[in-house]
């Protein structure tokens, strides 16, 4: 089983927000892999992964960053495949790697989800890949659907909140 | 009983901010309803909503959401009856809520409240129809008498603090 | 004729914003007088204005503000009508005025639209208004679909953008 | 004993932070008075309170609020008397506070402390009165000096902080 | 020739920010269409563009709007081809659109670009689509090298920068 | 003729803002200097000004500066008399001088005004100084009768303002 | 053993983020000095402080400091040697310490570091002492080397995630 | 003649703002160069300056960069030579290009000066330098020195501002 899917993190602090993309990624049945990366601490194996990653069979990198993220910029720089950058909730309330990630010069796009958004960055990594695979188009079709269900069980729950002038 | 408000909101998590507004018409015996609603999950119950809210007898909507809260502008879009907007705080202290909800482009406005400023939607709500309803007009000006109270309350508490060149 | 909406600026260098708010409601037939007043500088003519409106048969007032923006929410405080708040873009990009106006305390809501956002204040104080007034609510149905024009002249204009590979 | 500083807040969730100001004025042996009053809620015992506060012997008021904060802006559009402004941390981190306070239009001014900073305005209070209050003067003078007390206690404390090659 | 990269954007105003889009598309001779709709004015249109846009044919959407900008999250909620939002500078320096179109809710990613970011967005678009198509990624790979050439002529007028003490 | 009131600034690029405050203490007949400190290139001639203000019948200080704004609250350190502080707008709309003059920590007041606010500072400062000065706060009083013929002169403006629904 | 670092905070509460900064250079066996002095409080201390720094032997001066945080600025107004300045999260996340520590005006430069960032405060301190200090630079080229081992570590710790999907 | 600082930045836009850091290298006669470098278009050419640079004999790197500015941050991990950052103002004021800069990770500080500030990074750099180079150390308490006459010409400057009032 080779990984198509590349979840890279800073520090094993971002693994509690990250893993909502990985277990995504394990629901939808898409081979995946998780390594640590660093943008200033080991820029080297950055450069080694990014210049290598489409020949290994990867279709899109998520890379989820804090701070200063550097992270998912520098990566793009050394590839033409997609990638998805997360800003971490580090400091600021997450809004100095927001501007970090999103603010790309032309030429270097990262894709940009909300803060610590590692779900979202999952589907968007499928939806890429879904664009030359229908098979997974429809499993997101379907994924799609199921997204009613939650809101169908917070109405069940609102039915239950019980006021005088509340009719419904 | 047929409802003349109509609160929604995205998901239960809103439901605790949202109580106050239920609270209030329900003080001010006004029939309403909740529910659960959301602009991005269940895009078309949302739009039957919308679009059958005047004619179902709601004369003002309140509609809460965090984040890109896209809701209260989405119903806006399709109804012509009022929307009220109540940005929740969920992320960046409730202020990518707040722009997404009051910056809305000429054409189709929506009433903003403060962030989690739930009450303050629900007297909003009345103000309006009170616009066509002496009788609740005569409630509004009540409950605008009995704001005072709440001072003069916290004038008797103040009264107890004690300081030697405190001369009241 | 008399007035059922009010408009008040605290100075006529934010009549070239309000106009707009001016120009809807004489389009829509409506009512409506305009005047300056000042939270800071005639507070004693705003409490006039303020307390009597209600008795002077004004449904709704729009009250433009920049900067430390007092004038809709002490307006409000002494009225029971809705208040609605325009936020003057007059310093720091209009930020200062939207949060003066919008983050009111819990009782005295201010009904706030965007910044500079005068010609949805007129629509949103028509909304209002039509909650009791059918004619009125007609003409806003009418208005909404008036909006869609604008959007297909936009698709014309773009129709005649040419690429070699724009398919459209 | 008449009072000359004047403390105003919105309610009584502010006194823990406004304590700071009653505590330095009690040691400055000023006399005052602590009020609750609201800009939105009680604007005729606002405006009773601002219009006599020169004549019943107030020199200063400090006016503490947070949120839309207009309290010390109203106060200061009914009386010539100078107006501190305390932004109470309420929401945004007290940033909505300190532009509704600080961001006067020109000819009302008041003068605004940092967030949540009642010592400051209780100092800033007996500056203001002691311009013609030589007595007063020299009180503040002495407090000055204190202040560098807290810095020789924390040298005291770094002196016992211990590290190999910490030289002092 | 039939599109499968869909430009939408919410009034012709944006055209000079998205036409580096176009043109990028057009250099790569990758067929598109670019139309005019709006999630405010014309709701259903976009519903039927966002729900057919698969079936067309279409394999990713740009979709650019401004302030409170809704219109890339309303159809990323109906459609499961990805979505690419590029928030357009109208106001507030552009932080209104970018936050509105990137702090989307769990299960709904919009890929957001920097500030008026078009050149990006289209050059993700290709990125996405590449994933499945060989000769496409080819040629990006080409254009990230000749992004090299633009710093090439930049050093060369830099070494034209004559001072003194400058060596190169 | 020995001033009472002391302006201060960093530079001759400030003077414009500046010259309100002049002009209106000219017009109140009130004596005073300005002159160009720097917190950061004058450090002495700061201190030799600040700690002989007292003594030379200085009774307030008016400090202004941009950026990271230190002049106000270094002046504000070496003297008792009171310190207002007006924040330029030199860079980031004037919002990092405003942070640096108002956050002032416990203990050293800078008695803050809006930004480029100097007209306010001026006021602010005679404000003080009558607290012990009969005749200047009757001048104040009759100043702040005069702000209303400003809002006199706007209504006859928007008097002449037609339209065919307007009705005054 | 004599100090070429200095470490100066304005309060003891500063202490824990800066024990980083300590702890690095005791590890580097640089002999440092830590006091508290500050720009407010003790402006004399701070210029007896800054003026002998240079002949003392100090190199490098660190200065921390919080909300209008002056410290660094003022330190640097009146020395040659280079000052880093550490803005210290006490309130509005930092961003007010940042922005008074980093926005320093032509002519007076503070080597400004992120929010709470004591620790790279000291390696940049070594780093600018090491510019003529071949042993000390090879110090930090092995320090540089050892963060890599950090990036190992977590790689080891994310070997351990087990997910079915994930491939490594 | 060999360099001993180097300028980077990202394109020759940079360098209207640069200009003033080469201009003082050049009046301070320390040898230095010019080049154009881009963390996302050449990451190879930054990889292999930075990694040569200190066997070149460059001491201090100063490396401008707007929006994501990431090059600073990416020179500053693979070189152990202090690295300062300047942020560009090209978007959002600047605030995206600062926090990019500022918000660096533990263990690869960038010395950070304000937005657009290159006179105070060449200071600063020379600062670092002068720390192993006493004739340096020298030039710079003259160039201290003479900062003050700036000061000296604006108090002539405004001598001759003329008010009945004002007494200097």
């Amino acid at each position: 089983m080779k990984p198509i899917v590349s979840i890279i993190m800073g520090s094993t602090s971002d693994l509690p927000v990250m893993e909502k993309a990985a277990k995504f990624l394990d629901e939808m049945e898409v081979p995946f892999e998780i390594n640590a990366l660093s943008a200033h601490r080991t820029p080297e194996e950055v450069e080694i992964f990014a210049k290598g990653a489409a020949e290994n069979g990867i279709k899109v990198i998520i890379a989820a960053a804090g701070m200063a993220a550097h992270l998912p910029g520098v990566i793009a720089s050394m590839t033409s495949i997609p990638v998805i950058g997360v800003p971490i909730k580090a400091s600021l309330e997450g809004i100095d790697a927001l501007l970090s990630i999103v603010q790309m010069p032309p030429g270097i796009p990262v894709a940009t989800v909300g803060i610590n958004g590692s779900l979202n960055a999952a589907i968007l990594a499928l939806q890429m890949i879904a664009t030359g695979d229908e098979a997974l188009q429809n499993k997101l079709v379907e994924y799609k659907i199921s997204l009613k269900n939650k809101i169908k069980k917070a109405n069940e729950e609102l039915a239950q909140v019980s006021y005088k002038y509340k009719t419904n």
